[in-house]
């Protein structure tokens, strides 16, 4: 396992995912597997993110079979296999996962295995609502466990991407293929 | 007014909001206005916003009488005026507005004077949803105007972050007063 791989406390995990940027979401059921790009996603709560999924995803029925997702904070390095599991449905290629290039690597405590290439995982266990399932294809799920790379965040809880490295930088999306890295820390007069 | 703004069709508004930056919330209801940061927010669909509004804030009593709400997506040139904003409440400050030193704008045919220093604008009507107001704080709203700065996309609506300079980059944000701006476009293979 990557030695930068920390778990983050439950509460903190939103700040990850406040960034912005896109994220992939990871279905799984016994031993089958989905991974898929989306950028409707949000933190709902401290403790709670929230992600809309098409009804036509095959990641959203291994979702609901199992009552959990993964959300992962993908970064520059990995755009490549990032676009081709948004261009390949489940549905169509049985093999997708395996045909993107993604990998994955697994850690101890956590039944989902966590693909490479990212900076923050988040394991969240589904909040029924079927209202907001069906009507807006929202799912919110509560974080139950957090992993973070320690070369964007420090002891203080800080975000450390501009001493990261651009590679390490997440993928603000504007639809389709059109991705910005994360620039330079703005700063802000008395703080 | 800004030469510069531009009505957006409907249904290309949320790829503004898509790129997570944080957002500036405004309610108003009469003459009362109040303006607030947000981050979580996000496209519910492809003409829906959603945002999270904590019950206390002055901003969601004026949007729960309105029924509407706007959106704003504020830049690195305005983030002493939105640390201002989210740092102090209506509910205490009277004049919290003016203070903060943010200025508007008008434009034919809006209700909502539009914050300056923004690069695009989104006006929403609620669609009612008592039970995630009441659960998650969570409003969502139907887009029925957009509005954004052309120095930010071009005719055939893609983004050019890259040349309108730094001072027009969105604030991804990590909490507090955590916030970069927008860095280089990411060139996707294939694409």
């Amino acid at each position: 396992m990557n030695s930068h791989i920390k778990a983050v406390d439950i509460n903190n995990v939103w700040k990850f995912f406040n960034l912005g940027g896109t994220v992939l979401v990871e279905g799984k059921h016994g031993d089958d597997i989905d991974v898929m790009p989306a950028s409707w996603s949000m933190p709902i709560d401290y403790n709670k993110l929230g992600v809309v999924l098409d009804s036509t995803h095959y990641t959203r029925k291994l979702i609901e079979k199992e009552g959990y997702f993964l959300l992962a904070l993908p970064t520059v390095k990995i755009v490549k296999e990032l676009m081709y599991l948004g261009s390949n449905s489940k549905n169509d290629v049985d093999d997708k996962v395996e045909q993107s290039g993604l990998k994955f690597f697994n850690i101890e405590g956590c039944d989902f295995p966590l693909p490479e290439g990212c900076v923050a995982w988040a394991v969240c266990k589904v909040l029924k609502e079927p209202h907001n399932e069906k009507t807006y294809d929202l799912f919110i799920g509560e974080v139950v466990a957090g992993y973070a790379d320690d070369r964007i965040f420090n002891d203080k809880g800080e975000p450390t991407f501009e001493t990261a490295g651009e590679e390490l930088s997440i993928l603000p999306n504007f639809g389709g293929a059109y991705f910005y890295s994360l620039g330079k820390r703005v700063s802000v007069p008395g703080y």
